[in-house]
C-alpha cells in the first residue's frame, strides 16, 4: 500500500492558505513553527511509511466549521471562505480550502458528518440533495488530492429534532427519521471509500431520569444499530462500524458512557461482532478514565477500532478537545495501541479545536503540527520501550506464576476451591509480598521520554 | 413470613448500651430524639409489614470495627467491650454488644465480613478456627434475637498480601489463598442461613496499568467467580451472589467499575445468570452516576440485587460513607426500586460509618435512625408516587408512539432503515417538538416530598 | 416599603401568555400545577410580606434571551415575540412579554446585562442608543406595573472583543472599551432605580498561563474596579456593588474564583469598603463548595450582598443553571442567610435556565413557581429553626469555653503560647473529646423538613 | 555558601542500607537505576551549585514513618529498624537509618513533624521531653552530616484531640493545648537551625456547617497566628512562617482552602507581613488549580515561599502524595519559581510517599531519584526556556499597550471611565482581535521538552 498523501501533497493550490506551503518534515533541531520537528510521513518503520502507521485524519467539524463560539460568547474566528453568493457554493469553497490544508499539512485522512459537508434543507429530501452535491465535490477532491476518508457519520445531535435524541427518543417519528439520516450517511461515506462509520450518541442519554424509561431507551439504539448493521450488509458496505463512548455532555448521562458500558450494550444486544470502539482522550477523562485506560480495555476484547486524538483539561468538567501535546501521555497509550497491534483501519483523527482565541489562519496548522509532531515522537518512544522489552519483561515476570503448575490450571479451570484450599492449608502457607517497582517503572519510562 | 426482629427486640440485654432502650416508633410529631419517627416496623403495606419491605442490616465493620480513623488521624471511638483478656473473648463481647444494638434498633438484619468477626490468625487454618468460633457465636445470637444475617463475605483487601489484589493477584499464591478464604466465608454465610453472599473486589483492580496485565486479571477474576458458583452448587449454598461495583479507592481503578462494567464482565464471561448488583449510593456518586442510575442500570437487565445505603459527599473524592438523610434522592431510588419489584432477598444494608467526631454510644443510635426513618418515609412517598401514577403516566405516554404502528414494528423488528426513510421522505415529513417538562415534573416530586 | 409587585400583578395584560393568568398562591395542597403552593407574597412574616423578605427577580438572560442552544446543538426554543420588522421593535415587543411574565409571575424584581434588552450597534455609539430606547421603554413598564430592577450589568463576555477579558485584556483599548461600556450600564442601572451593580467577569482570567501576565492582569482589575467606585460617586450612584464568583468556564480560570479569593482580591486592592458578593450556587458547586459555605464566608465579613438563585448539577462539571427545587439544601442556605441579618438591598435572582427540551410557555412558569415555592418552604423552614432556637444553642453552647477564663483571653489577646503553655502544663492536662453530634444534627435538620 | 550535602556525602554510613551506595550523576544515558540522569548537585549555574538551586528535602513522616497502610488496609511496608527494646532507641535508629538516607540521596535538606520524630507520652510534659531526646539526637546527626534542616512543624492533626481542629476547635482546652505544642515545634526548630516553619491546618476546618461556627473559627485561628509571630520574635526565631493551603482532607473544608483563600485570611487579620506559602502540587489540584497557578499567585503577591514536591492523580479525588515525574509539569512550574526569583530560604520537599505496593528498600531511593531528577531536568529546560526569552518576549508584548499612552494612564490611576468612553466614542472605536497563540507557545513549550 502506497501511503495516499504522497502524490497530491506536492502540488497543492494556495487559494485560501495564500502564506503558508507545505509543511515539511526538518527534524527536532529546526526553529520553523510550520514545519515537523518528528512527524516525517516517509521514514519507514517495519516496512511502512510512518503515515500509514499514524493514519493522522483531520476532522471536518472542528477545523472547518469551528468559530469559537462558547457557551458564554459567540464565534471569534472569521475565514474568507465562509462568503458567497449561496450556501452550496460556500460549502464547495470551504471543502476546497480544508483539501488544500490537508494536503499542506499532508494528512492521508479526514472526517466528517453529513451536516458538516453540506447544509440542511427544509426537507430530508433536500439535505439529501445537498449532500450529494457535496460528496460529489468531495469525491473528487479526494482523487485530485489523495487524500481519504477516515470514517464519515451523521450528526444527530444539533438540530432540535433530536433535543430528546435519535434512536433513543421518545417520538418514533423522530427514530425513524434518524434512520432515514444514518441510512443515508452510510451510504454517502461507502461512495467516498471511508473505511469505517461512526456512531457517536451525543443525545442518546437522558437529561433527567424522571421522564425516561431507560430499559426501553436502550432497547431501541439496540434495533437501530442491528438496522444499521443490515443495511451495511444489504448495501455491501465494508467499512468498520465504530461506537465512541462519552458519559455526558450534552447529555446528563450518555448511555456509550465509557468502553466497559459500550461492551455491555454489544454484549447484551448481541451486537459485539459488529462494532469496535472509536477512543476519545477527553471522554476517556471525562468518565474518569485515563486514555490508555479505555484503550486496554477495548484493546482486551480485540475491540479497539480507531481513536479520535485530543485532549481534556482534567481541572475542567468539560469537553475542551484541545489538541494533545503531552507526550507521556501519548507513549504510554502507544504502547497500548501498538501491543495491540495498531489502528487496523482506523487511525489518528484530530478530533480537537482551536481555542475561543487562535482565531489565525497559521493557529490551524500550529494546532495540527503539534499534534501530529507529540503522536510522531511518541509512536517512535513507545516502539523504542517495546522494542527494549524491559517493561514487557517486567509484566511478564510479575504474572509468570500463572505460566505453569497450580497457577496454569487455574487459568484453564482445572483448579477449584477446594483444590486451592488444600493447596493453602498444605504447602503454600502465606504468600510473599513482593513490590510493585511503580516508581522504577515511573522512572524508566522517563528515561526514555527524556533520554 | 414473620419479621425477625419482633420477638426478640422485647427483650434485649442492657449490657453495653445501659442507658438506651428498645428505639420505637412515635410518630413524625417526636422531640424524642431515639424514637423512630417515620419508621414503624410493624405498619402492614400490601400486606407486608414495613420491616419486610425496607429489610434493614446494620454494617458490623463500620459500626463495631470503626473507630473514627482517616488518612490523617488515629482512633477517636472507643468501647468499653473493646477490652478483655483474649482477642476471641474480646470478639465475643464485641458482638454481644452488637446484637443488643440490633435488636435496640429493630434491625432485622446483620452483614459482615470473615474478618470483622473474628480476629485473623497467623495461618488460613488457625483464622478458620478462630471464624468458627465466633460463627457459633453468632448462631446463638441470630437464634436468640431473631435476628437475621442479611449477607456474609470476605475481607479481601485489609491483609498486606492483597495489595495488589486477590482473584486479580499477578501472584497465583494470592489467587490460592484468596480462593480458599472464599471458600470459606461462603460456608460461614451458609451456616448463619445468609441470603446472600457479596463480591466487592476492593483491591481488584490497579494501581498503575505500567505493571498490569488488564486482560489476563480479568480473565483471573472470571475463573474466580466461576470457582465460587461451582462451590456453591457443590455445597448446596441457595443466597444470591452479588457484585458490588466501586469505580476506584483504594485502588486506582477498580474493574467492577459501576453496574453497567459490571454487566459486560458478567456478559464477557458468561456469568450473568449467577449474580445481581449491591449498588452503593457513595459509589454509584464516585463512578459520577446517581444513585438512581445505577438501580435503574441493573433493574432493566433484571439485575437488582441489593443496596449498601450510605450516602457520599459529591464535593468530596473519596468514599465518605455517610448516613443517608436526603429523603429527595432517597425517594427517586425507591420509586426505581419498587418499580423494579422491590429487593428480593437483598435489603438495605447501612454501609455507612458515623463521622471521626461522633464518638458517643448515642451518636451510632441517631445515626441509624436517621438513615432509617429517611428510608421509611422514602419509601412512602414512593409508594404515594406510585399509586397516585402521574409520574408513570407522563412516562408512558411520552413513549406511546412506539406502541403502535412504525413505532411497534421498530421495537419488533420489523421496521429497517429503508422503511423507515421510505416513511419519513413521504408522508412523515419533519417530527414536532414536544416539550419534556423537566421542570413540572421536579415540582410534581417536590409536591409528594412537601405535601 | 410596599411590595411593588401588587398593585400591578391585579391587571396584567394577556397579549404574549395568554392561556395563563396571574399566577396565585393556593397552599401546599392544591393540584394545580400553575399555583403557588408556598409562595404567598402577602403573608406577613416580622411586620414584612413575604416578597419583601424574598425580593425574586427574573433574570433577563436566561428567561427572555435564552433559547435551549447548548454546545452541541443550536436553539429549540421559539417565541412568538421574537418576529418584528426590525430589531429595537422586536427587543420592546420581548421586553413587553418579559414584563408581563414578571406581573403574572408576581415576581417583584428583574434583572438584566445590557446587551440582553438591546441589541448591540455597530459602533459603542450606536449601541448606546439602543440601549436608551430600551431603557426608557423599561422605564415605562417598571412605572407601569411596579416591578423593579433589583441589578443591572454590563455584558462583558459575549462580544469577541472580549475573548481575552475585558478589564484584564492584555489589550488597552479593551480596558478601555469595556471602560466606556461599564460606564453606561452604571448609568442606565442608576436611570431605572436599580438597587445594585453586578460584576461577573466571565472572562477575567485566562485559558493558558502561557501567554499571561496574572500580576499585571488582576491590577488592571483593580484599577478598573476602583474607576467603576470612582464613577458611581461622580454620578451619585448609591447602589451597591456586587461581585459574582466564578472558578471557571468560560475561562480555565477566573479570577474571582470563589468569595474567598474575590476578598483575597478586595483586601490586596482596597477595594474592600465598595463591594459585596452576589453568591450563585452553581458557582459556589463549581469552586467545590456547598452553597452554605460561600454564604457563610460572605457573611463572616459582613460581604453577603444577592443570591444568583440556581442549582448546578454536581455530577456534571459545568454551569448547568437549574431551577433549585432542593428544599434541604435551600433550607441550610436561608438559615446562614437569616442568621447573617437577610439580604438587605440584594434580593434571590433566578439566573437559571430551562432545559433544552422545555420548550413551552408554561415551562417557563413552571421552572420560577418551583424555585420560588422551594424557597418560600426553604424561609419558612429555617425561620423555624431559628425560631426554635435548638441547632444555634447547641452551637454555642459548642464554642462556650471561649466565653469566659482563659478562652475569653485568648479571643481578646491578652494570652500567649507562653501563658497557655503554663496552663496546658498545669492544671489543664488533657483535653476531653467531645462528640460533634452530626448525625444528630442532620436529623434535627430532618425533623423540620419532613415534620 | 557551600552544599551541606558534600562532606558527608562521601563517607555515608551502611548500617541500614547495606547494598546501596551513594546516589551519584552518571548522566542521561546511564541504565543504572540508582543513579541520578539529570541531577548533578555540584553542576554550578549562576554561581551556585545546582543543590543550592533545588534545595531538595526528604520527607520525615512518609519516607521514615509511612507504612503503605490506607482506609482499606493495612501497612505493607516493615524496616528492620523498627524493631527495638524501646520507642526512644527505636526513634534513634530510625533517625540514623533517616539520616543514612539523606547522605546516600545526597539529600541537603529534611524536614519533619515533632510527633514523626519523637513519640507522643502520655503528658504533654512527657511527649516534649520525648522531643527533646530525639532532638539532641538529630542535631548530631545534621552537624555529622552536615543536612539540614529545611522546616519544622507541629503535628495537630493525628491524635484524638485535634478531632475538631487545633486552632480552629470549639473547646479552648484544646486551643491551648495545641498552643504549648506549637511553642515547642517552633522552639527545636529553631534549635536545629530551621530554615522556616510550617502551619498546615489539617484540622483546620470543618466536617459539618450544622456545628460550626465559621466566623468565630477563623478569629481563632488568627489570634493563633499572631500568638506564634509573638513567640517567635520574643525567642528570636528567624526563620520563614510559611502556610500551606489544602481544600479539603481530612475536613470537608479547610479554611486554608488555596493561596487566594490563604491571602484573604491574611490580610483580613493583618498577618501578610509574617507569612509565605507552602505550596503542594496535590493540594493546588485538589482545590481545582494547577501547579503553577498556585505558584504564580502566590509569587504575583511576593509570598511564594516553599514547595511540598509531588504530584495527585487527577482523576482520583484524594491526596495521594506521588512523585511527581512529569518534567512537562514540572517544567512550567520551574518557569514560574524562576521569574519570582526562586525559593528563597524554602526548598523542594518531597511530600510523597511510596505506593502501598512499592515495599522494598530500594523503592525509596527509586521514587526520590525519580523526584530529583525530574526537578533538576525540569530547572534545565526552564532556565533554557527563560534565557531564549521567546515566551517571555511573547507576553511582553501581548501587554505592551499598558507601556504608554492611555494604557498607562491606566495602570498609573490617571485614567477614568469618563477619560476612556471618550476615547472610545472618538478615535478609537472597536478594537482588533489578536490571537492568544495558545497551540503555537504549546509546541514551544514542547520543543524544549524533546528537542
Amino acid at each position: 500500500m502506497k501511503t495516499a498523501s504522497k502524490p497530491a501533497s506536492r502540488k497543492s493550490a494556495t487559494a485560501h492558505f495564500p502564506k503558508i506551503g507545505q509543511i515539511a518534515y526538518e527534524g527536532p533541531a529546526t526553529k520553523n513553527p510550520l514545519a515537523f520537528r518528528h512527524y516525517n510521513p516517509d521514514e519507514v518503520f517495519d516496512g511502512k511509511p510512518l503515515s500509514e502507521h499514524l493514519r493522522f485524519s483531520v476532522a471536518y467539524w472542528h477545523s472547518f466549521r469551528g468559530t469559537g463560539a462558547d457557551p458564554f460568547g459567540s464565534g471569534t474566528i472569521t475565514r474568507k471562505w465562509e462568503q458567497g453568493k449561496d450556501e452550496i457554493s460556500v460549502a464547495k469553497k470551504r471543502m476546497d480550502a480544508a483539501f488544500e490544508f490537508f494536503q499542506k499539512l499532508q494528512s492521508p485522512f479526514w472526517a466528517f458528518h453529513d451536516r458538516d459537508i453540506a447544509p440542511e434543507g427544509r426537507t430530508l429530501a433536500q439535505s439529501n440533495k445537498n449532500l450529494d452535491k457535496l460528496v460529489a465535490h468531495a469525491k473528487a477532491l479526494q482523487k485530485a488530492t489523495g487524500v481519504k476518508l477516515l470514517w464519515g457519520t451523521a450528526c444527530l445531535f444539533t438540530n432540535p429534532r433530536y433535543m430528546a435524541g435519535a434512536a433513543t427518543n421518545p417520538d418514533a417519528h423522530v427514530f425513524a427519521y434518524a434512520a432515514a439520516q444514518v441510512k443515508k450517511a452510510i451510504e454517502v461515506t461507502q461512495e467516498l471509500g471511508g473505511e469505517n462509520y461512526v456512531f457517536w450518541g451525543g443525545r442518546e442519554g437522558y437529561d433527567t431520569l424522571l421522564n425516561t424509561d431507560l430499559k426501553r431507551e436502550q432497547e431501541h439504539l439496540a434495533r437501530f444499530m442491528h438496522m444499521a448493521v443490515d443495511h451495511a450488509k444489504a448495501i455491501g458496505f465494508k467499512g468498520q462500524f465504530l461506537i465512541e463512548p462519552k458519559p455526558k455532555e450534552p447529555t446528563k448521562h450518555q448511555y456509550d458512557f465509557d468502553v466497559a458500558s459500550g461492551i455491555a450494550f454489544l454484549r447484551t444486544f448481541g451486537l459485539e461482532k459488529h462494532f469496535k470502539f472509536n477512543i476519545e482522550t477527553n471522554h476517556a477523562t471525562l468518565a474518569g478514565h485515563t486514555f490508555s485506560h479505555e484503550i486496554e480495555v477495548a484493546a482486551s476484547q480485540g475491540l479497539l477500532g480507531s481513536i479520535d486524538a485530543n485532549a481534556g483539561d482534567v481541572l475542567l468538567g468539560w469537553d475542551t478537545d484541545q489538541f494533545n501535546t503531552d507526550v507521556r501521555e501519548l507513549t504510554l497509550a502507544m504502547v497500548s495501541i501498538l501491543r495491540a497491534g495498531g489502528l487496523g483501519s482506523g487511525g489518528l483523527n484530530f478530533d480537537a479545536k482551536l481555542r475561543r482565541q487562535s482565531i489565525d489562519l497559521d493557529d490551524l496548522f500550529h494546532a495540527h503540527i503539534g499534534g501530529m509532531d507529540s503522536y510522531a515522537l511518541a509512536f517512535k518512544i513507545a516502539r523504542q520501550i517495546l522494542a527494549d522489552g524491559q517493561l514487557d519483561a517486567f509484566v511478564a515476570e510479575r504474572y509468570s506464576s500463572y505460566d505453569g503448575g497450580y497457577g496454569a490450571e487455574i487459568e484453564s479451570g482445572k483448579a477449584t476451591f477446594k483444590s486451592l484450599e488444600k493447596l493453602v492449608l498444605g504447602k503454600l502457607g502465606e504468600p510473599k509480598l513482593r513490590s510493585g517497582k511503580q516508581e522504577l517503572l515511573e522512572n524508566l519510562i522517563s528515561s526514555y521520554l527524556h533520554g
